[in-house]
């Protein structure tokens, strides 16, 4: 294997302060631009909690050119699952999503928000008839994207980001 | 600022895969050769979520020179507070510490666990005379480091890591 190939490699390894180069990725996602503090939420809407084995990089309130501060989720052999876009839009608008295979960018995206989210979050009404056991699934008019402002469709209780950050 | 001690650059940035070169820390801690699939863990001892605004940086699952795979936790600014290193000790026994201050690396520790733990997890069994509200102080005989297996002192209730992981 090249060591260029090696997703972490430790430079300097007479030092111990470990300095880390993680280096590019031949499959996988890079979800850049999460609002600082996120990342771990974005790892609990992968469903990655490190026992799964995939070489997982974070970077957590690192500088940003756009933005003050910003965190980086980078996974090696998985890309995203329908749904899950829209999950990390809910609680990160501006991060884009960089799909990697065979090292190159395949796919860019920077997430963004229906005007209607279906079937991702339920209504945190515990009487709305979305959650009453009928075949009605949870719809939201999303009012504002940041910060997160979400009205049920059916009973119009409003949902903000710590709302749905408990569905995750 | 000197771009060399910008904690997290961007390499070839007109690369979208997003290399991250995570350089030296100034100050803070290095947790290395965390059980792989183990460094979440390490976090929430630590009561790192993200939102704190440390700069932190995760790396899971990576490979190792002395295991197969191993995690890395690398986190500015802070230092551990008495108790964690034996609470890491106890989900991954053979982690290394490294204090770094000024960037160099002022102590380097292996986490050890002791022959007895006291105060560090409360026993599992709820009738245990240490569960009681009384003035008595969880302690447990460590029988074996890897894999965990504790005994406590009072009842006898035998714990293992599943056990000690359910309550950080």
């Amino acid at each position: 294997m090249n060591p260029q190939h090696l997703p972490v490699q430790e430079l300097s390894k007479s030092s111990s302060t470990k300095d880390l180069y993680v280096n590019k990725i031949r499959d996988g996602t890079v979800i850049d631009h999460i609002s600082a503090g996120h990342a771990l939420d974005v790892l609990r809407i992968l469903e990655i909690h490190g026992g799964e084995g995939h070489i997982v990089s974070v970077a957590m309130n690192v500088p940003s050119k756009t933005t003050s501060k910003k965190d980086i989720v980078k996974v090696e052999n998985r890309e995203l699952r329908p749904g899950e876009a829209d999950k990390i839009a809910l609680i990160t608008p501006g991060a884009t999503i960089n799909i990697i295979r065979d090292y190159e960018v395949a796919e860019k995206t920077r997430v963004k928000l229906p005007d209607v989210i279906k079937g991702i979050v339920k209504c945190a009404n515990p009487a709305c008839v979305s959650n009453a056991g009928e075949p009605v699934e949870p719809k939201f008019l999303v009012e504002r994207q940041d910060p997160l402002r979400l009205r049920c469709f059916y009973c119009v209780r409003i949902m903000d980001k710590q709302d749905v950050l408990k569905q995750f």
